[in-house]
């Protein structure tokens, strides 16, 4: 039972710019709804906020506000705030939903979609069993063409995603070994630990091995997860096993070419995330964000079979082109390559530093 | 021996713009030229640089590029960025210098500025004694009018002087008693700490009460200094004893009178530095910068002649307007309020959240 095509008319016309609803305004959200907002191909139709916090007064200086219930509605007029109603409404509007509520209620809020027949994104906290394809620019875009459920694998995958695939298309990726670095929380929470120890994941692989493979047609994929006290990005110690013998030359080229790729050099001021993420302010994008992953130069090793190298992952930002591509894929708007040139045009991810 | 104004022609008529020049592009280098490049009245010569890493190559793309000594040009155009000559070139076309080289370094700097016939204007980590007037906005603008050589206080003495000097003006201060709970290190920097301790300082009063003598008269400033692994902010947990019996009323009517103060609550979603840096990127100024101190309103204690209040400090950027507002006073160009006004208006400071 797929649902039908809301934009098009029985003639086959299309009606305009895909409206869009973003249900959730934190870390995601906020950004995929900036992300829409400046595609010539949709626009942001409100967003779903649950408590009128600081974060509610700056989004609705840009955005139309829905409250998550009406007994909420209540306590955004008591501190000055319009909602304009509940998600229930905005649903009534929209072609599509963009899920980014925390993980585990994405799943809990699908049936509400169904019922509205309202095509829905989650993000990587949900499960892969929920939906109709998971997604990813680079790997597998034409997966959710169509589909009316889909899911944004999470910042990690995504970041793996990105730079295994484009090795994978020219040489071959027979097996892939990861160390994933993970950083706490994120920058605006003060709650979450560990602020002093390091957690490794317990069970092997990690989850993110098998999450790579919802997206990538991958042999082998073994992660380990260790989550250590900082907030700014993650990293990765990547070891690929290649099908055809590869050199570090031919690993630079390659990662030219993709422009959600970019290759930083310690020995230009970049030796830690610190310094990434600075350069991120000063590159003088909203909210200083990186979506692009960064994979240090110095530390790319490729020898016959084998290749390693080191990326750095904006995890508040990288999955947000991916979500503007994703409703692209599921509305049948535009092929891959044209909706990723439109998203990084329009993102400023231009490839290089 | 004054330096002349060298912007006035004999018949008193004026240049245009003020022509200035950045000294050192690191944390308040970088955000001076860029509130200097919005004002109407001020135009940027050109930074200068000492080494051809990122923060160059981001700069590059919007101002001239000098390098700090003939020796470093070569290393430049090896990494294909082009410096159009040294400080020395820079010095022999501007009306003022921004010297925001580390600390220390200023005071080496300030005999190449006498001897270029050049007014300067340095930062908090240089000594008093070395200038003919320490600067803040709020508590003494005709210090520094027309001087050559002017220090803006320190981003802590910076957020004391305004909160200080506003109770003051209205209430009278007799004394003051600080404990400044210090960021470690900003958060480009990956390579000092401390990471995992905190550290008191060790001489009392910290230099900062007596700092805040420079640019403000109260008879007595107490103040203790304590360094925590964080890169975010620093919090002052403020005692004033004042000249009238004040209220809680009195003073967040008092602090709603001036744009760089602002007042935040814990319940609006801001418990801590977390949120309220999530909220300065939410409120879309480049690289996330709060001009503005934050005072919790729930923190506001007033008894009699005891105010209590606690406040957080961007110091990153709290420095910013004092510089721009410090040129005008040194030039002549404009009076406190006007320049003050204009330096928010540009700066889009607006005094409330």
């Amino acid at each position: 039972m797929r649902i039908p095509q809301r934009r098009t008319l029985c003639t086959g016309e299309k009606l305009g710019m895909i409206k869009v609803g973003i249900n959730g305004y934190g870390t995601i959200g906020r950004r995929v709804a900036d992300a829409v907002r400046v595609q010539k191909d949709m626009s942001v139709v409100g967003i779903v906020k649950t408590k009128p916090d600081y974060v509610a007064r700056e989004a609705s200086k840009n955005y139309r506000l829905f409250c998550s219930g009406k007994e909420n509605l209540k306590s955004f007029s008591e501190e000055g705030l319009e909602a304009e109603g509940t998600i229930d409404d905005l649903l009534d509007d929209v072609d599509i939903i963009v899920d980014a509520t925390p993980e585990g209620q994405g799943e809990k809020n699908l049936p509400m979609y169904r019922n509205k027949k309202v095509k829905a994104i989650f993000q990587g906290g949900e499960s892969s069993g929920m939906v109709e394809a998971s997604f990813n620019a680079y790997s597998n875009f034409m997966d959710s063409w169509g589909k009316d459920y889909v899911r944004v694998v999470s910042c990690n995958t995504t970041a793996m995603a990105r730079t295994v695939s484009a090795v994978m298309n020219r040489f071959g990726v027979r097996k892939l070994d990861a160390t994933i670095i993970r950083r706490a929380t994120d920058p605006n929470d003060s709650k979450k630990g560990p602020i002093n120890s390091v957690e490794p994941s317990l069970k092997f692989p990690s989850h993110h091995g098998p999450d790579l493979k919802t997206v990538l047609r991958i042999g082998e994929a073994n992660t380990v997860a260790i989550k250590v006290p900082t907030t700014l990005m993650h990293v990765h110690v990547v070891n690929l096993t290649v099908d055809k013998s590869i050199t570090e030359d031919d690993v630079n080229d390659l990662f030219k070419e993709y422009r959600r790729i970019i290759t930083i050099r310690g020995k230009d001021g970049l030796p830690s995330t610190a310094q990434i993420m600075d350069m991120a302010r000063e590159m003088g994008r909203k909210r200083g964000d990186l979506f692009e992953i960064a994979v240090w130069k110095e530390s790319i090793y490729a020898n016959n079979n084998t290749l390693r190298y080191i990326q750095a992952v904006h995890q508040e930002s990288d999955v947000v082109p991916e979500n503007v591509d994703a409703i692209r894929a599921m509305l049948q708007e535009k092929d891959r390559e044209s909706s990723v040139d439109e998203t990084d045009r329009t993102l400023e991810i231009r490839g290089k530093t």
